[in-house]
């Protein structure tokens, strides 16, 4: 089981967004809509055992998480309106702080990134971390961050996880999820 | 310098498609925009040494073929709408056989792959190639296809070429290219 969670610092927390404009109205939702697919899609298939986590902060409705599950998603598409017209059905359900199932394999709960990290142990993507070509135990759970950096609070939750980096460039969220990706499928498959 | 080539089979060759339904009335012109993303975004930054080429093979005008130059591109953001609105932008305009520039590093000609492949030599991302880490001289031009496979005129026009994967999965064209660029950066800065 592969999980990413991805910190929306902007994204919008009710549906009051518009789909033709998901990077002004939902605060930068594209970035969490592509993040979704690099997390989810193989080519004519789906990644059935990952998981991927928006942690959605941004007004007006208090943290958010949403779980896309990829055991059990269905309707979803490649295209980032497909991705934002499933948060968008789903977002503004009334939900408490556990993952109440609102449409199928996909999940949302009231509750930020405290409360994830105080569920799984997440290794966190950034270049000043272990290259992940060398890193011993690469499996488990991946923290990204959207188009902006994590806060100084963001920082200090997440100072005793494991920091990995996929590269010597700066990648968007959803490039570096391809790229975990693609090292985790040679390490399963034998391919070094 | 690195060229993207990613042939879109059924994608619009006029701009009679919707910004709201690239899948559909573009012919998967949303496989293409998110090629185009993943060959020219760093974060917060652009490739300024790649270029991406679309060849549009769909209805109704026979075979286009469209430049984004990362050294030149201008007013491109990474979400789909953006490319997509760039495209519809200079589709329509009168071109002959060669690349006339139509918006600020945005270039479109009449042709399609068998011109292409004549100009510069391309290695083609494909399951059964030799694995791109294994591989010596990894640079230049590479050939992928969007949702379908080459037909074979295609396969035959690229039987002299070079092929390469990525990986044991079969991947989406644009997380496909996100990986060359991965292996691309590692060697040319030194991270093996």
């Amino acid at each position: 089981m592969t999980a990413f969670a991805i910190v929306g610092h902007l994204a919008r927390t009710d549906s009051g967004f518009s789909i033709n404009d998901l990077p002004g109205s939902g605060g930068r939702m594209d970035v969490l809509c592509r993040c979704v697919n690099a997390s989810l899609f193989l080519s004519h298939d789906l990644r059935r055992d990952v998981d991927c986590f928006l942690v959605l902060l941004g007004p007006p409705s208090g943290p958010k998480t949403i779980r896309f599950s990829g055991a059990t998603v269905r309707s979803l598409s490649p295209d980032e309106r497909s991705a934002a017209a499933l948060i968008k059905k789903v977002i503004d359900v009334p939900c408490g702080s556990e993952f109440r199932e609102v449409a199928d394999g996909i999940s949302i709960r009231k509750g930020g990134l405290e409360r994830l990290l105080s569920e799984m142990p997440f290794g966190v993507l950034d270049e000043s971390g272990e290259d992940i070509r060398k890193a011993k135990d690469l499996s488990g759970a991946f923290l990204l961050s959207d188009h902006l950096n994590f806060t100084e609070p963001e920082q200090a939750l997440t100072s005793a996880c494991l920091k990995y980096s996929v590269g010597p460039k700066c990648l968007h969220a959803d490039h570096t999820i391809t790229v975990v990706h693609n090292e985790l499928d040679r390490r399963i498959n034998g391919w070094q």
